[in-house]
């Protein structure tokens, strides 16, 4: 053994030791997806990564992600090892409190997003890779951790093959074969051919190691940085390894060694260490070209005209575009029905075109947050369906991402339910810290679409397909977590809230009802989520009754965004809900807001009903 | 060309003069993405296919889903050349009323599932595939037409992966390569050395092929019948085939023609044909062996005793699989979590292993409820948002699915947020007819699980990682849309609404409360939708405000289901929410309950503010 690999070795066993360490204080984890990827980690820290601590978010900074989350122990050894955390903080791993959680978030600064979530930190390094290679223009490397069973989800062949497509050199895979899944073998097990076949069909380079081999690891870095491709290094490991009592044995998934087999193995590993390593700091410091910004000009709607809200989403980009090189969008291939494409057209170098793989889509853009992007994803609302899971995880993450979902609702017509977004309010509105905009008017979008930009975690925009009728002048200010009183009197006998083409079915009910005699308050809700309580109060103590219209299933959407309003209120008003109640089919718009009871009529009737 | 060249020739061609007229006459729709695969399904239909259309739920049937659902027209074109609708009804298409959707839907008898949502007909393919191969042992084959934009979704190989694994050689893909998507080329325009490599990799038998040389096509069904593995056609076909003027252009996905070029493609695809071809029956009309039933004994629990619900559940599957040789159950790789793996050992040739591939695990139990079977999927309930696209496409399916998430909320400690459901039941409720249970006990947990293999359509129960006190005689009732009283006097000051685990904290408090003179009403909405109004609306009448107490978001979950019973009514109570408000970390399952403030200490301090 030359002594590079001995002190690779020794670290490796550090890594594996620090590992078991922390699991056995906390009583719980995965010490033994810890072990297996350890002389990996070992060679990657002391021989490849460059990265300077001090500076986190550096633009220079290479990159390492756990796609494989559970092994969490092994990457807080690193960074022990590294001497970014203390061991200390490292045995606070699991406590109550810690930041050293069960599998990794970015509250440490050198987590760049959480994972756990099998399958997600190869999408969202794909994301940070386009940024290196197409945005900043900057030499990282972005390494990304993949158990073998994460595998199996399709997201990480959504992930290879972006990294094809746009030719990422920079993105290397290291994939961690231990044959263990969690229950049993892994469908390929130790099939590293399999592995490699499937790899490079999606067009990685693939270099096939033993991964306990400390010389075969060096290579195989000194291999994957210097190819001209995405790489796949594939490993054989064992789980476990290192203590031979439970290395590639089945019935060790995300069990803590109790004390006595944890002293075993580290005396097998040769007793405890204090090994530090100094990482290599980045070749250049050199920082990204800073964002050129010029004022925001939002494209303006001449009111009385019709225009479609999606389309307005597409004019506010180009306009955010040109205001901050930063923005960047990416879009599922459907750019010329979100009007994303807008900004496709006018800056090419900054679109990213996924192609339809929603879960790539979303991961892309939370790899732009990584970086400090100013990122929108969009693609019909009903498929962010389809990457829900990436958005909890973005939340959990605190990324701050843009989300475009258009379509929404039955009145798209004839294409029928499964392009119909009746879920999304209630999807977005149950993560964490989210914030959900459904404009009715063009003017309104695009203000909405410019306060995303600077919207803080997960924001997301609902747009209609239809082209509707400007109903605020350009000069209208909105805000996240307000509303517009859109039709008020002195005499209103009840109020409407709509939103998106709700409202203007509600405005189209108090014209007839004014004709009638009848006033009713009408708000315009365009800020599902925070929710403007003030004004829905001052209404009700008006009013009384709320009739809320929504293009929407009757759960987690407007209705119910407007009794979150009165939750914890000893006056909660009588709230009457108009919802999408049946499946809805093919149709004209029209025909299906009737069918759905959800257009002027039927709101006309309910209040005559409500009012007696 | 041979007679039976000609007479496939001619098919195609009405069936693409049929996309034609369908789409022209709606206005809107996909022709061009129905000429391009009009070959290849001619073929299929005259020389392939075995399909009984009188009795289109036979077991012997072949099935032949269109996964890329916006060549609805051709499938419609289709149906009507083989008899099985009229002209008539098929230029209802995208009408108001009529069930020729814009996409497919299983309201016509000879559709299995819902597509639309591209991606999901291979996935559920293999559901259909593995019941004719494993469990029914009948030689049908399911054919599925792929377009090749859909491939880039993920969910395409997690199909192809667990096609291999489990040797589906009675799959049939047929990718119809016709170079263009929704706004331009795809990723891989007509590389079919591309597609080939990547299925192949995946397992599969690959034939490529000129998708409009109807010998080649002949010879390639021919080839795939014989074959022994998953098959894979690539037919090279251009986008508006047969129409010289949009053939192969950009710029017509989605379109219809006006009359005008629509007359014009007609005439130069020969004019009008009136071809009824009669399809082959199904060799064997035996039909599978019956379900062997016997009466259910379902588990027992003692009162008194701690069990969790998740292991109740896996109890309860095989009390369910004892009864009824039609229960079949699948599992995301953590059946040793979500004790799925009961059933496993007990009947494994009824359990089907996913690994880790979610997406895939919903599209195999749509897969089995195609083939009426009583089909349950676990994984952890975080997990099931990797699916949610596909939830909710099986709702449009009307499919009848059971799913079971484990490892609901922050009570499942040390392992983060990343594996916790903060968001399942928001997103289980806002699925259309949803049945969403969430048990607080393992007796309850095992009825419940029962009362599931009965429902129609989706239905959703939340089990809870930590061994609860069971509060129920294994002989009590419950039903879905039912609730439990479990505590209440004539002197109740207040309303603690809870389910799982925090219906044992409401307990709790209220016996802390009870031994301080405060009596308070506890009840156990064990049936989150439907919800139970009688209950909540008699025990608002008595105490007049309610605490909702939920291990989730405030956003859709236990809080909100009380919401919706109230909605509408005059007299709303007041009601509170406590729920999880912050992003949780790591910790001991009672830290972090007292940390998200729905602990019994929380719901003790919060009612004795409320009542003063």
């Amino acid at each position: 053994m030359s002594n590079a690999t001995e002190e690779y070795s020794d670290l490796a066993a550090q890594l594996r030791i620090d590992s078991i360490r922390s699991t056995t204080k906390a009583g719980s984890g995965h010490p033994t997806s810890s072990m297996s990827a350890a002389d990996l980690l070992a060679v990657l820290l002391k021989g490849f990564l460059k990265y300077d601590p001090a500076n986190p978010h550096a633009p220079t900074n290479d990159h390492l992600i756990f796609s494989k989350g559970h092994a969490a122990p092994l990457l807080y050894a690193v960074y022990t090892a590294a001497g970014w955390i203390t061991d200390e903080e490292q045995m606070t791993l699991r406590q109550f409190g810690s930041i050293i959680e069960g599998h990794p978030v970015p509250l440490l600064p050198y987590v760049d997003v959480a994972t756990g979530s099998l399958g997600q930190g190869l999408p969202i390094g794909v994301g940070i890779a386009i940024v290196g290679k197409y945005v900043d223009k900057l030499p990282y490397k972005v390494y990304v951790l993949l158990g073998d069973s994460e595998v199996a989800e399709g997201s990480i062949w959504e992930a290879f093959d972006k990294a094809q497509y746009y030719k990422l050199d920079n993105l290397i895979a290291i994939l961690d074969m231990n044959r263990l899944g969690q229950r049993g073998p892994t469908d390929l097990g130790w099939n590293s051919a399999a592995y490699a076949a499937r790899a490079q069909a999606f067009g990685a380079h693939t270099i096939e190691i033993d991964g306990h081999d400390l010389d075969q690891i060096v290579a195989a870095y000194q291999e994957a940085i210097a190819a001209d491709k995405p790489v796949l290094i594939i490993a054989k490991t064992e789980k476990g390894h290192g203590y031979e009592k439970i290395a590639n044995q089945p019935g060790w998934h995300g069990k803590a060694l109790p004390q006595d087999m944890a002293d075993e193995a580290i005396a097998e590993l040769g007793g405890r260490k204090n090994i530090r390593v100094t990482v290599q700091k980045p070749d250049t410091a050199e920082p990204a070209a800073p964002a050129s910004t010029t004022p925001l000009a939002l494209p303006k709607y001449e009111l009385g005209t019709k225009a479609a809200a999606r389309k307005a989403y597409g004019d506010a980009l180009v306009a955010l575009g040109a205001a901050n090189s930063d923005v960047l969008v990416t879009d599922a291939e459907v750019s010329n029905s979100t009007f994303a494409e807008e900004f496709g057209k006018k800056y090419p170098e900054r679109f990213f075109e996924m192609f339809i793989a929603e879960q790539q889509l979303v991961a892309t853009v939370v790899g732009f947050s990584v970086r400090g992007k100013i990122g929108f994803a969009s693609t019909f609302a009903a498929f962010f369906s389809r990457a829900y899971d990436f958005i909890r995880m973005a939340a959990i993450s605190r990324a701050n991402i843009r989300l475009s979902g258009s379509h929404a609702g039955v009145s798209i017509g004839e294409d029928g339910p499964s392009q119909m977004a009746l879920e999304d309010l209630a999807m977005m509105r149950s993560v964490y810290e989210s914030t959900v905009l459904y404009p009715s008017d063009a003017n309104q979008t695009a203000h909405l679409t410019a306060l995303m930009a600077d919207q803080k975690g997960i924001s997301y925009i609902r747009t209609t397909r239809e082209a509707l009728p400007v109903i605020y002048s350009p000069d209208e200010k909105f805000e996240v977590g307000g509303s517009k009183v859109v039709r008020k009197s002195d005499t209103d006998k009840i109020t409407v809230v709509g939103a998106g083409i709700t409202l203007h079915e509600a405005l189209k009910a108090a014209d007839q009802l004014a004709g009638e005699g009848i006033n009713i308050r009408v708000i315009d809700l365009y800020s599902i989520k925070p929710v403007d309580k003030a004004t829905l109060h001052a209404a009700a103590k008006v009013t009384g009754t709320i009739v809320t219209v929504e293009d929407h299933w009757p759960e987690g959407g407007v209705g119910d965004a407007v009794l979150e309003a009165f939750t914890g209120e000893s006056n909660t008003p009588r709230i009457v809900k108009l919802a999408v109640t049946k499946m809805p089919g093919s149709g004209k718009p029209a025909e299906l807001l009737g069918e759905a009871g959800i257009d002027s009529a039927h709101i006309v009737s309910t209040i005559k009903s409500l009012i007696g």
